[in-house]
């Protein structure tokens, strides 16, 4: 019979033009070892604005198409136009994650049929995904769509520093900005865990919100002292690896000029080359999008910068850990790894100017959640 | 009886000037596993620079002392003093390796006098050095003291280039500024061992030199299309590690682009966190002070950027592989390894200000020995 939905989509046309629209399409029947979710709760996470808006220009929107199925069409400044090169003329299917009802299954899926999963896998913008039966995780009884919705990315994603940090033999982490959903998910695993975190945040609300799940230690860096301080958090809990989905500018730098110091204080005696303690410094994330700056002179020659994405992660990890990871969310999905949204839309509403502003901004602590039955 | 003699030392004053002095010393006999060698022949190479005049300003030197113990007073920028805090009031030896023969030993080493010996170590700016018998190699018969004067930093940090890249999996390497001493024993390793190796210049005299030594690939960096070229290299050879001594600005980043560029040509379709090729830049000089600047945009989520010692990496590795980097060494000392020394000076000639304008320039390609017999 095949499903019929809608779905959003994204493209950037030759003519250097990037278009959102929400097109009608039919799904075939579910394969074998395939399932048809009706997709109910799907996150607008930093990861999918990417995709969804890539380089675009937010501030001049053009509306166009039908109400059935509208478009949204926005210039890409030139300059930006080569980094997206390969995926010119690509109409992209948007959404990395999100939960919802299994209502068709293939053969070798039939267990499934009407059980609530959350699910991994690009493509959820969607009515309907067609998705293979083992990419999806059955929620336990009770759990909501939006409970399941972001199971994958966040707490996958502070799981993976915590495994990084213990791996890479650090005793204390550094993150920033730590009020983030993000940020939150990662001080209740610090806090169940042991683990001594240093939170970098930018206002005294966030440092509320931090202190209120358990931090111990949330630095405003825009504090006057906040070098001074976020030195002495360093000596403190002896924090050698940093997460920062900042990017830009020198906070990461900073963080590491601080971890230098705080090393350098515990030195015995004088060495060029500054401490032998090793600083691993990942950027997770590009919330600002300048050049990083490295102000190298004063960290020293033992410290590493380096990406991080937990799409890399997830495929260097063994099956062994991964499955320990999963079932770790499964069991603390509502407390430790519980997302908090502060906006529930339909999939139609996604396309409204404004509500693309607002999402956009990414602001600390907003988070959108889309659910495609209310429109 | 002891054995007197002259000894360089560079001290930053708590009043935030440095000094640069000669000072008649008289060492101890050896111990019984220690030995007296007379230096005569010592390098200035950069590592050197950095503790010989720190952060000082060369544009203002004052000229005092006595003929006998002469001194150079240099004023410290007040911004650069934070970074030298831990070396204020200390009197610095100065001078990482150099060779000389053997005039005493003690009752363990007695076998060494007479010959003549490569050393590494520190305070070998001085007309004698005390030293444990096992941090002294003694040189193949034929060799002078200055083909042994420099068979450790550059040798092994060349040979610690071409084993990191081996180890962490990379094919070809990435070297800036290429036309240095260093660069053209990297070169010579590369041809010896087949390795491609993508040499990065800044004039054609120092392309034409590399190609004269059998480089294949040679890129001057103030050339138009030096990014295009480069990315072709890159494409080509599979470069995925850099080394860059120059540190400050883009040039860093902008490898890691050429590299990312062309693994991006290489795959079937976009994504949008780029490449999941992992391309390493190893910092290992600051011959640019500047920050460095990562346009982080340009090449994905699959990179790192790190700091790269010879001191770090010697104590890492293990004494076999030691040990084997060693040999190669002296097998290879006056082919693969061989120094070429642009001006010898005596030891005193070191604090004319002309001769210190001259070798903190760090010119590539020039390089100063000292010879402290020569006065």
């Amino acid at each position: 019979m095949g499903w019929a939905g809608r779905e959003l989509r994204s493209t950037i046309g030759r003519s250097g033009k990037l278009v959102l629209s929400i097109q009608n399409i039919e799904r075939d029947d579910p394969g074998d070892d395939e399932i048809i979710v009706r997709v109910e709760a799907t996150p607008i996470n930093p990861s999918d604005i990417g995709l969804l808006l890539g380089p675009a220009d937010v501030s001049d929107i053009a509306v166009s198409g039908s109400a059935a199925e509208p478009e949204l069409t926005f210039k890409v400044p030139e300059a930006r136009l080569a980094g997206v090169k390969v995926r010119l003329g690509q109409s992209l299917a948007v959404g990395n994650e999100g939960a919802g009802t299994v209502v068709a299954a293939g053969r070798n899926a039939t267990a499934l049929i009407g059980k609530r999963v959350g699910m991994f896998g690009g493509a959820m913008y969607a009515d309907y995904r067609r998705i293979r039966a083992e990419d999806v995780i059955p929620l336990p009884e009770g759990a909501s769509a939006a409970d399941g919705a972001s199971m994958f990315i966040n707490p996958l994603t502070a799981l993976g520093f915590v495994e990084t940090a213990r791996s890479e033999g650090h005793k204390a982490i550094v993150h920033t900005p730590a009020a983030s959903n993000l940020g939150q998910i990662l001080q209740r695993i610090c806090v169940v865990d042991g683990i001594p975190l240093v939170n970098i945040v930018r206002s005294e609300q966030q440092a509320a919100l931090l202190h209120g799940i358990g931090a111990t230690y949330v630095l405003n860096s825009k504090d006057d002292d906040f070098n001074n301080r976020l030195t002495d958090a360093i000596a403190e809990t002896d924090a050698t690896i940093a997460f920062d989905a900042i990017g830009g500018g020198s906070l990461g730098s900073d963080i590491l000029q601080a971890m230098e110091r705080a090393a350098v204080q515990k030195m015995p005696a004088f060495d060029r080359y500054g401490s032998t303690v090793f600083k691993q410094l990942y950027v997770y994330g590009g919330l600002d999008n300048a050049p990083t700056m490295l102000n190298r002179a004063t960290f020293g020659y033992a410290w590493s910068v380096s990406a991080w994405l937990v799409f890399h992660y997830l495929r260097k990890i063994d099956a062994a850990t991964l499955a320990r990871l999963r079932q770790r969310v499964l069991d603390e999905l509502t407390t430790t790894f519980a997302s908090h949204y502060t906006r529930t839309i339909g999939l139609a509403e996604v396309l409204q100017p404004e509500m693309v502003r607002a999402f956009e901004r990414k602001a600390t602590g907003e988070k959108f959640l889309i659910d495609p039955s209310r429109g």
